[in-house]
């Protein structure tokens, strides 16, 4: 998919361009995660995707209609729009645009209220708002714990609900934002320093929280090439010191039946899940 | 929402609970955020949800439907299922543990077919998988860019996409962290030193870079309660030196036209889609 503005839909060399609206009430989030999800299962096409988000009036849903509208004219093809606006009378302004309309809630809210034998309450901008104070307190001190322990050199993990350890740059420091960010979740960092290494066992300070921790690894090659572009030509960088210290630290998991994963291939969504499944961490999201 | 463990179902003080699955053969991502969106427009239920990510052949849907059964069985009531699984067999497998089963993206399949005129590609786990490198790269690289640039004492913004603006503690650093990992977003963070508040002008540091910059501010008493927090009876946290530089940020920013918004009731979410709004940064969301 690709956000930029492009000329007309289809010639030779380039797959077919499709115009697709994330329309919502509130942030665009659950429009834009959803709409993605369906819109990787179609290959073969350039998506130009644009996101019109707090749309909560029905003038502001009339000028959406006039920018989808606008798209259709452009590209000369249908647009396509995920809308996530609570308000039927909204989505029928934005349907008369001539775009398909994909309405996120429409067909599943009936069999909810069948099932929860009551009406939904159509409130706007629910799902990703400040609803519950205490609780948005909570995933901010989480992110302030992850910055604050990013560095391997705090005093005890004791309030941490993860220790992520691994060498230097196998993806640790965004790991842990994420577990803060999205599950509420203190996640430390501890770098396998130099001296950790040689000994294939785990470092005395780790010992303490051995069910908390997860280890980190990396293919070599990749490990060299993300150093290399922080610090061209240093021994940090070099493929052989990379080699070197992801054997050391892959046999020290192993010893120590440390849980582990590789980031070579893997997102940070996807290991940040793993994450919580192994430590049988039970969190909502954010 | 909750997910602690509870009695059960119903009793005559506190609402009645339900619980609720969601089921993925990925992360489990998309399936959370549409389901939390439709269960925050039903209230009066403690909805007690699990997560069960990577559900990818027929052996892992049928321990899934053993699970849903027995919180059906544990609770007394009809157990809810949001499930992404793009397998219809696995689909059918969930189906069979009497839950109330809801299909992501069977509403949407069929049509989006008929508009695009191909089948889908039923590929597990795309949305949140790392399917681009480079994509995702730049969005590490964007990750590095906001730690590193979180202190105002970078030499300048030349790369920066965003400036974050404000008094310390104002939301800056969870923000800036949200655009880079959810968008890719270059965003740095000026803290607005005493200093900088004596004049009510722009610092000149910040001067050429005016299209970049957005401003956060906050309600001074909640500022008080935040900082109190982390430093308790220091004079940073006292709440006349709170009012006193919430209200000279406000007034440089209204001096300098800087586009400004609170963030005592709006979340990171609802912050970064109104930087991205308001400054017209297009960018597909991660």
């Amino acid at each position: 998919m690709d956000s930029a503005s492009a000329g007309p839909a289809g010639n030779e060399t380039s797959p077919p361009i499709r115009p697709v609206f994330y329309i919502s009430d509130g942030t665009g989030i659950t429009a834009e995660t959803i709409g993605h999800s369906l819109l990787t299962q179609f290959t073969g096409f350039r998506f130009v995707t644009d996101r019109i988000a707090f749309v909560d009036d029905l003038e502001k849903a009339r000028d959406a209609a006039a920018r989808i509208r606008a798209a259709g004219e452009k590209y000369g093809v249908r647009p396509i729009v995920i809308n996530s606006c609570v308000d039927p009378a909204q989505a029928a302004i934005l349907a008369e645009s001539g775009a398909l309309l994909l309405d996120l809630f429409a067909p599943f809210i009936e069999p909810l209220e069948r099932e929860l034998n009551r009406p939904r309450q159509a409130r706007v901008g629910q799902a990703h708002g400040m609803v519950d104070f205490e609780v948005y307190h909570r995933r901010i001190e989480a992110m302030n714990y992850a910055l604050a322990h990013d560095d391997g050199v705090a005093p005890n993990y004791d309030e941490a609900d993860v220790v992520l350890v691994g060498v230097s740059r196998a993806g640790k420091t965004p790991t842990c934002v994420y577990l803060a960010l999205h599950y509420g979740i203190k996640a430390a960092n501890y770098p396998l320093t130099d001296a950790d290494l040689e000994s294939e066992r785990l470092p005395a300070r780790l010992r303490p929280y051995r069910r908390k921790l997860f280890g980190l690894t990396i293919d070599p090659e990749r490990l060299h090439q993300i150093r290399a572009e922080r610090r061209p030509d240093s021994g940090y960088a070099r493929l052989d010191t990379c080699r070197r210290e992801v054997a050391a630290a892959e046999a020290m998991f192993r010893n120590e039946r440390i849980p582990v994963l590789s980031t070579t291939h893997t997102s940070i969504e996807e290991i940040s899940s793993k994450v919580l499944s192994t430590l049988g961490l039970q969190r909502e999201m954010f």
